[in-house]
């Protein structure tokens, strides 16, 4: 399955910072689609580089300078914890009127990071694809990625015309590789993923943690008998760990407001348990099928796993 | 893709009592694999029996005693609430010698309960197929869903060389329909169950009804971003909310132990996240990364997802 391409590149150079899954779909993205005319790249790692070179990603540089200078659009990807610091190399290398951007799970702490670059004549725009597999580095690159997923970006409140012009390039830029654009403040996204993306992948990573732990069980028969419904969750526990722990340091309010909320309801649940209460469980199992069909009903539900597509054929 | 068939048929008459998913699997799997000559079905709803008559399950009977009487293994497939019911029903009808099997997701209480039959001449052997999906009803079955999957024996403790050969039978019809059998007691069963499917499903219920509940945030845009990792565990929690109740109300003792294990973990992660103490995260979900590929290696990681086989593409 490849992208259309569109009819005319919507900015001339992008620029990548950072090369992982993300950075390297983009590359991907952008060129099969055609949406901008020239891909470079950079990343910390010498060794990231060579890769990224050898899988023809684009025009991978040996200087953050070198790849960002001159670029309409500069998509940092690097994991959130550290968008502040390469925010802040960029900063001096941008050319006037850039578009810089960003692609992490958290957009507060972004907008914050990003900001640091102290260019009154560029435009920051923090945006957030809802896609991703478990799957980290630029081998794990696709170009379909993105494709007929949302992207939520969330730009700073400004009425400025250049800098909605600003949103409205990025904006196409998504929709040129398949995405849907939906713009809400930092706040809003960060509750929302909070409990749509966050809560849950705490929740799987606390999980196997556990069953890991609980010795009258082996691992083994941990491992064996998984398909029974612990299997899905380490799916999503073998997310990227750098990249979540940063997301949990960089969304710390919403986080705990939710995983109070959850921690709320599993004690009424354990007492439910405890207690017998057949009715209470039944009301709420059934409560839960609901929102399910909601969600097949919306076409959010489609044969690609959770996040995206996974490449390890699960 | 359909079962091997078998040189000789493990039993002649083999019996199904609850014609939904499992059951109606079960008809399809033993005619396919040619694992028995007759199958014979019944179920309390008329509706269901119609339905597995149109579907041409086997020899559907009107009455519970035209179905088991005579049949050499009774599989009774009733939501694990009823059980005790449905063996007392058969009891009085069973032949000498037959083998009484379940599939219930809980064993203990299974075990106690097909034991109301109090018949010495038959044999007693709790079973549990590691495999389903969210799917109900006779519609749903087909052949292969045990194929290449576990099937769990609960024996109880017995010397007795006839009971052993019972156990056998079992096993065997099992693997002529796919599955690999492991046999252990029933409480170490109910135990390892409560970790890898039981815990599983409860966190998963838990999570869809708490991000339903938040109030700042629609039901609409949880839907929407659902893919964020919100997505699979809705599928988990769309399980038929009757077994549920049915597993939590008889494993009560195990699952409560695994939720205070679980709870107590949780609020060590979330004090990690108050803290910001990135190290403990970063370990955390390295480790939870590790099990995951454990799981690979172990071959449990398929194209199939959790439980099973989904029927509805997803």
């Amino acid at each position: 399955m490849t992208l259309d391409k569109v009819d005319t590149p919507v900015v001339e150079t992008l620029a990548i910072v950072g090369v992982g899954l993300i950075g390297s779909s983009l590359a991907l993205a952008a060129k099969e689609a055609e949406a901008v005319k020239t891909v470079r790249l950079f990343d910390a790692s010498g060794d990231v580089r060579k890769r990224a070179t050898e899988l023809e990603l684009g025009d991978v540089s040996d200087t953050l300078e070198g790849a960002v200078a001159g670029a309409d659009l500069v998509m940092i990807c690097t994991p959130v914890g550290v968008i502040g610091q390469a925010a802040g190399a960029c900063g001096p290398h941008l050319k006037s009127g850039a578009v810089v951007s960003d692609v992490g799970s958290v957009k507060a702490s972004a907008l914050k990071d990003m900001l640091g670059i102290s260019r009154e004549d560029v435009f920051i725009v923090p945006g957030h694809p809802i896609a991703g597999t478990e799957q980290s580095g630029p081998d794990a690159g696709f170009s379909t990625l993105f494709d007929g997923r949302w992207c939520i970006l969330t730009p700073a409140s400004s009425k400025d015309e250049a800098y909605e012009q600003a949103v409205e390039t990025l904006s196409r830029f998504w929709k040129a590789i398949g995405s849907t654009v939906e713009v809400m403040t930092p706040e809003r996204h960060d509750l929302v993923l909070a409990i749509t993306s966050h809560l849950p992948h705490l929740i799987a990573f606390n999980i196997v943690a556990t069953a890991a732990d609980m010795e009258q069980v082996t691992e083994g028969e941990v491992v064996k008998y998984s398909a029974g419904g612990f299997r899905d969750f380490t799916r999503i526990a073998a997310s990227d760990p750098t990249m979540w722990r940063d997301v949990f340091l960089n969304n710390k309010d919403a986080v705990l407001e939710t995983l109070g909320r959850f921690t709320e309801d599993l004690a009424a649940l354990q007492r439910a348990i405890r207690w017998a209460d057949g009715d209470a469980l039944f009301d709420l199992f059934t409560r839960a099928r609901g929102i399910r069909q909601s969600i097949i009903e919306a076409g959010q539900d489609t044969a690609a796993p959770d996040f995206g597509r996974s490449t390890d054929e699960d």
